[in-house]
């Protein structure tokens, strides 16, 4: 189950990253729900979802950093690169029956954190 | 192996919110890695992990809401709530031999979303 889901999450973001809309839009239950938490937006159809993926701008290529499958949920973490900026994207999915029937998406931003009462954390330079 | 992970991630924050850390030293490896990609912060060690929760001010209280278990990888996202403030926060959790070995955690803001090509997603009102 958990492999069958993980195949699934692949073949959704190789789809995408080759624009084979027939082929990703198989993926998709008519029903799909999608949110994205951060700004209450959301779609209630799997023909929104594509629409959503086959209008986005920019030459988007998605690459995934890590996929962590339990049965029929998933959360998988990309790189989102698109003229010249990185994102990273968190996507929640639920599977049923071989479809990805619900997505939740996040995407967790750069901040400047506030002072820290632990001095066991350290910062980074920021990328040059 | 994914359910021992799904009990160590469990007693992570069922302990860290009764704030009894001897119990919750005992799951931390001692070069346990957390990252903060966000902000480039990180800790090196189980010990520095333990001072940045047992000094983490305010009244919070940590609620699983999804807990995705995969051998010995696990994503949690929790409602983290603080002085009436509600966050979002994922970890994503690496486990060996009983202990918690590295820990990533990502805090998704809410963000103005961008102008939209598709018109099929909509944006529910935001909270009274």
């Amino acid at each position: 189950m958990s492999d069958a889901t993980r195949k699934l999450i692949e073949r959704h973001w190789a789809l995408a990253n080759a624009r084979q809309w027939d082929g990703f839009a198989r993926l998709l239950a008519s029903d799909l729900q999608y949110d994205v938490p951060q700004t209450r937006e959301y779609i209630e159809s799997g023909a929104g979802y594509l629409d959503m993926f086959s209008t986005w701008p920019g030459a988007w290529r998605a690459t995934i950093t890590r996929l962590v499958c339990d049965g029929d949920q998933a959360v998988c973490i990309i790189d989102f690169d698109v003229d010249g900026q990185r994102m990273t994207g968190i996507s929640v999915f639920e599977v049923r029956d071989g479809r990805i029937t619900r997505v939740t998406d996040y995407w967790p931003e750069p901040y400047e954190p506030p002072p820290r009462l632990s001095a066991h954390l350290k910062r980074r330079p920021a990328a040059a």
